[in-house]
């Protein structure tokens, strides 16, 4: 059995993807939760020494990197339960654009939502529509976004939905009103047993996000 | 036979690692110039609704988008020959780790050491030579970024050493100075004909870049 310990801070949708796929698969493992507000520790530092930044996933002692990237690995080394890519390589290629889809739009634009205010915050929030609406024509009338099992986009997206609530209460806008199938996708996400333990209480969120804000003066 | 399209800018970087990719699989594909300063095609905007931006690979009817997708997508597809990405689940989760890091940190700054000037591009040159020795220090004394075989953080890294002639000249510094070995490297990859057939001329760049920048008024 492989040694495995995850370097992770709470509310990190980041940490809580990697969190997910391991419940998904039923690994065991160490968590450390690190003090991403204060100083890092010498074991972050020397196992993400480019990035310094949680999550990291240590693997009898080798250090592996970046969420999604940590998640297929996980994907590769645990394949004999719950399938997280698909197995055509269409599908393959089409979920990981999907789970980059996120990083590279729907958090880099959810960042702005509650870090901007007035005209770059609107601007941000239209955006932010847009982006919510193309998830929503994606997903459809599918239960998971890959289909009838819950995969690699879902885990992707999922931890985000524990954040709408700072979404909605920074921009001032309603998600269920720009997209209704991916509020009731997370729901049914978090009917899941890997989901409801690795996902932070939004009034949680909101109140961290918020001591953050006063700390780096954008209160 | 799959009916393969590519939809590609002959000086894109992205799109070079997609016909790298191709000609190391011996993969033959109808190749389609967009004309990315100008209107877009039809075909661009169906096939990339997302981002409407080269490169597309369209297989059978079904378009791909994303070059490291794409290259994975190759991969596994044309399995047969000159694997690019290492089968050990490890080996693949730290490819793509270097490879994302060529998108995310080294590509993001390197478009600044043109685009800017003055302190801003000083920060940008010295915030690349600190990338730049992250990568010789990842490649170290190895043939490729992989070891002896040329594979996917090549791939994603390669295109970009015809456009060292524009960052070093607009910037003012000597990528062999601070990266001796990954020049070194770039050398020897030019040596693959599926390199040195997908790479562009390092000046016509610098002119095309040039001409770019006149356009958008940062001349």
């Amino acid at each position: 059995m492989k040694a495995v310990v995850l370097l992770d801070f709470w509310a990190s949708p980041f940490g809580q993807r990697c969190r997910i796929a391991l419940a998904e698969k039923g690994v065991e493992y160490e968590y450390r939760e690190e003090n991403i507000m204060g100083d890092k520790s010498p074991l972050l530092l020397e196992y993400n020494p480019v990035y310094k930044r949680i999550p990291v996933l240590i693997v009898d002692g080798k250090p592996l990197c970046e969420s999604l990237i940590i998640v297929q690995y996980i994907d590769k080394v645990w394949p004999d339960c719950a399938p997280l890519l698909p197995a055509d390589p269409y599908d393959r290629a089409h979920a990981r654009f999907w789970a980059d889809f996120v990083d590279k739009k729907f958090h880099e634009c959810a960042k702005r939502l509650w870090q901007l205010k007035g005209d770059a915050q609107a601007a941000a929030k239209e955006e932010f529509i847009e982006i919510l609406k193309l998830l929503e024509g994606e997903l459809g009338d599918k239960k998971y976004f890959g289909g009838d099992a819950f995969g690699f986009v879902d885990i992707a997206l999922v931890p985000f939905v524990c954040w709408f609530y700072t979404y909605e209460t920074s921009a001032g806008f309603s998600i269920e009103e720009a997209a209704p199938k991916v509020v009731s996708w997370g729901k049914r996400c978090l009917e899941r047993e890997s989901v409801a333990n690795s996902l932070s209480d939004p009034d949680k969120i909101y109140e961290a996000v918020n001591v953050y804000k006063k700390r780096i003066g954008i209160e």
